[in-house]
């Protein structure tokens, strides 16, 4: 994987051109290679090993504290260690100012070594990230330092029982927390009640604290809840209550585990249910404290201003999303590089030759065989077209930062409107590529003996957490590719054309590029056509079959200009030359094999087919 | 389930008629209905409720022995005290000469409840099916009548470590078995010695005695075993050794358990590694027996003529590759059933209104959003379009046993050319229904506390099991669709055309037999362009791509002739309306969404795409 995330670092996003910037001006090619080759290190050694045991020794309760295996109390120290938790802040906060691209590229060895282990640094890394955009310089001081240093770690709190995608449906309560409420240091004071549902690392003895983002309503002055999305506001709520100077005050907060959620996979990060302020752990009871004067309810911290805790939240979704693509691209990766090594491995069968197959013959490697190799090819395509894409988002986060004026207006267009895709696209297809890395292995591959099955159990969830499949279509159709007049496709087609003439300068990618055109534009007309009627539900109905056109024409667009770099690095005798053609030929099966479905799935979306949204539930 | 299945039974595959042959003279729609009746019950209580406990409670090893959870034990003999073991055969073999339609659709409820828990009655009926078919009068008597009545149950060892899909590779020796060996009342008698993989119910306590169909090969004059699957033969191995009366003689047989495989799922059925012949149990020792002069050796009886093993098994091929197909269409109807129940009451979100979303209603039902609606007709689509096939296959199987000699010659053509798609296609998309399955359940399908997790690990199987999916592909592409000059395409289009042709006389199906006319024509000529340059690796380098299109429209097709009889049944009065329209429904929904695929699959077949061929390790 490395030469492979090295030809797309440096031959295709040209990283090498970020030094120059002020932010990155500590830096060089050098010093992000040494953070690629220490990230790999460690997740070679301290998480690939143990993959396995967090699946089997899964999070369990003793004591009413969560108990993990030794290995991945390990592994979240070496991870510490490294540095990562703070890779891309500035200096001040305990950072390396690496770009976003660097840091996610490194990530990525942490994702495909063990998903289960690598996935709760980048939820702890979220969290303060949050914070340090929109909380007090207080807030950022004694929280989002804490956690950058891997001294505290950090949950998103925002399902619950009732309420996933439709956030709008909370039910946590915050009621301002007596008096002097306004005057806490560390943020507004409120008393938080509810109960949050699907909070990842929710709990553990993993660090000294945690900080949990909770959304919660604060009720009218009629003390009922506001309907919708407009009443939600953001909560800094501890597990253990601290001071100004970031140490804890040896209270315990109103925070309880109510509960552990068994997975299919994932099993390396606890999954837990919390209950807020049910009264288990009251605390500051004194003078008739609390919820029930007895000191029940979470105390939490308000952060940013009242109604728009979801703009807080949303503010830092674009980069979780991108990042939950990755890591679906990565346990793509490491099933790939799995059934590539079976497949090398393993003799069975003959090649048919003109006159049959000769038994006198021995067995030829799998990897011999053709249906094997489009087994590996379409591994590839979609692995390598995962982290590709990821990585082009990432570049386009550091563009947003450090770009010029122009360069990061477009950066934050361009993002908005593939967001949807580095989410939802991996995240099905690599779990795919997972399914086909299973095929290879034959009946081996259905046992816990090969890692396969773990990667394609692991997989699964990747469709579903941080907005689900669902949702990323209806943000895609409904949102991104409209907003402020269609500017996002509109700059995306643009980007893509420059792409199809930079390859049609190159006479074998010249027909892939016409393909691919008459794809982007079926993609533009099945857009106008399904909001033809300006009526949402015609449109939204196929929304899944559009995003599903949408993701593997943006993938077909990135493999042609990956195909173009081969090309160019091929004629002019630089590079690989079999490293090279196994791009080219990746392009090849995708343009071959899959970007031919574009045109199948737009049919219903040009034509709003209203078979989905006329069904009724008396007919099934 | 049942209503479909009598719609399917009745008003599509008129089993009403069967009846009238003399073989199922003593039956009526009557006792069918009591059949299926009795197996909905018996895996309403004896299967379903367990279900989950087999997955959890994995078999194991304690004292040499497989130790299963007392649920499994139960749900055996409720299986056996059903009568489904001999459904089908003769009454003087213990049966009921049931047609082999009302036969699967019985197992049908077996395999829904609990696929785990149903596998292994299928197993050993096909076994003596096998021996019904191939075996000497005293072979049938002893062993298949044992194995029928459930006294004892069946295995089928082909699989080695090192010879799954290639079985030419099998290295098990048979050596005839002393002097004497000729003579034996049981069959021509040989010492096996090798090891035998993946083999399902290998070892138990279910049954009295175990008896394992095994192939190996004699070794030529020269001591060594001839190359290719020519030199392969099929021997009785009973685990414990039986006189002629089916007496146990108290003799166990060298045969031994050497491992369990951990599988994904399907964990229902002990799935082992046995050694045959490898002297840890030594048998007949006396006067210098077995192939060391001291008991070693498996003893075995021949089945059939010395080199016709694989013949033989493969005579029981089809049956078996249908029935998986009909597990795998279960398994995805179970799911199917859990997420629609799920749809009906999980509460979330709100319809999209003229203007946005009204966040003071209550949320609504799941089910009556546009995206679950196509979550759940997908798996609709997949799920009955998965079991009428099944059932379709299993009818010309009737047809080929009891109609007349034109229908017998037919259905056996037929029944060549749709086996490969009766066992792929449900293998592969209701393996994606169970995937929907879990999405329509969001965060809950992803936990243990619902059981549509373990139907997607289950499902997963399918597609390994009995022929991969890449050997499916090669035997369609490369065997069925060309042998005889084509016959069984040819005629399977006719039957296609007749469908179209009764479709079109209604004007509301007149567009989709059109849609169907295109792709049917497209797979003739794909098939034919496949096979212009006359070299097998040209065509059968696609022969995956070849069979998702060849499938989706046999699919196709039966969904329109559904269709149709619900259209003929809307418009007499028949039967309930909205039950009826389900069925229209789930043609549209697979017409608009899923036929159009087929030609975006062909193009790769009829250009003979070189992509994959060429492809080269070192590419990688």
């Amino acid at each position: 994987m490395r030469r492979t995330l090295d030809f797309l670092l440096q031959h295709w996003l040209d990283i090498g051109e970020l030094p120059a910037r002020p932010r990155f001006s500590d830096h060089s090619l050098e010093t992000f290679g040494s953070v690629l080759d220490a990230c790999e290190r460690i997740a070679d050694e301290k998480f690939a090993p143990f993959n396995r045991v967090v699946d089997t020794e899964e999070p369990r309760i003793e004591g009413g504290k969560v108990v993990l295996p030794a290995c991945a109390v390990e592994a979240a120290r070496a991870y510490v260690d490294s540095g990562m938790l703070a890779a891309a802040q500035d200096h001040e906060m305990g950072g390396m100012q690496l770009p976003c691209t660097v840091e996610m590229a490194a990530q990525a060895f942490f994702s495909k070594a063990g998903i289960g282990l690598g996935g709760a640094g980048m939820l702890t890394a979220g969290n303060a990230n949050l914070l340090r955009v929109h909380g007090t310089p207080m807030q950022k001081a004694v929280f989002a330092k804490q956690e950058f240093a891997g001294r505290w770690s950090g949950t998103m709190c925002l399902s619950e029982p009732q309420a996933g995608s439709s956030l709008s449906d909370i039910t946590t309560r915050a009621e301002p927390d007596g008096e002097g409420h306004d005057a806490d240091p560390l943020g507004p004071r409120y008393r938080l009640r509810g109960q949050k549902m699907w909070i990842s690392n929710g709990d553990h003895e993993l660090t000294e604290n945690i900080v949990h983002l909770v959304l919660a309503k604060i009720p009218g002055p009629d003390g009922r809840l506001v309907p919708g999305t407009k009443g939600i506001s953001l909560f800094i709520v501890p597990k253990k209550l601290v001071d100004t100077e970031a140490r804890l005050t040896g209270e315990r907060n109103d925070v309880a585990l109510a509960g552990l959620n068994h997975k299919l996979g994932y099993r390396g990060i606890p999954n837990t249910l919390l209950n807020f302020g049910d009264g288990r752990f009251p605390v500051r009871a004194d003078a008739g404290g609390g919820l029930d004067g007895r000191g029940a309810g979470a105390i939490g911290y308000r952060v940013g201003r009242p109604g728009e805790g979801l703009r807080c939240m949303f503010h830092m979704m674009n980069e979780a999303r991108i990042a939950i693509g990755l890591g679906a691209a990565m346990i793509g990766y490491a099933g790939y590089e799995a059934s590539l090594k079976y497949a090398r491995e393993r003799a069975q069968g003959r090649p048919v030759g003109p006159g049959g197959k000769d038994a006198s013959q021995p067995p030829v490697r799998i990897v011999e065989h053709a249906d094997v190799k489009r087994m590996l090819l379409a591994q590839k395509a979609y692995v390598e077209g995962g982290l590709a894409l990821a990585l082009y988002c990432a570049r386009l986060v550091d563009e947003q930062h450090t770009g010029a004026p122009q360069a990061a207006r477009e950066a934050v267009t361009l993002l908005e409107v593939l967001t949807p895709i580095a989410k939802s696209w991996p995240s099905q297809w690599c779990l795919e590529a997972n399914s086909l890395a299973i095929q290879v292995h034959g009946g081996y591959g259905y046992t816990r003996d090969f890692p396969v099955e773990q990667y394609w159990r692991d997989n699964r969830l990747n469709m579903i957490h941080e907005g689900t499949h669902g949702i990323q279509a209806l943000d895609l159709l409904g949102r991104k590719v409209v907003m402020d007049g269609g500017a996002g496709l509109a700059l995306l087609t643009e980007r893509m054309q420059s792409s199809l003439a930079a390859a049609a300068r190159f006479p074998e990618l010249q027909p892939h590029a016409q393909a691919l055109a008459a794809a982007i534009e079926a993609v533009g007309d099945a857009t106008r056509a399904a909001w033809a009627s300006g009526e949402p539900d015609d449109a939204l109905s196929n929304a899944m079959a559009y995003m599903q056109a949408f993701g593997h024409t943006v993938i077909a667009w990135v493999w042609l200009d990956l195909a173009r770099v081969a090309v160019q690095q091929l004629q002019s005798g630089q590079g690989d030359a079999d490293f090279l053609r196994g791009k080219l030929q990746a392009m090849r099966y995708f343009h071959a094999y899959e970007l031919p479905l574009v045109a199948a799935w737009l049919g219903v979306v040009s034509g709003r087919d209203p078979v989905c949204r006329e069904m009724r539930d008396e007919w099934f």
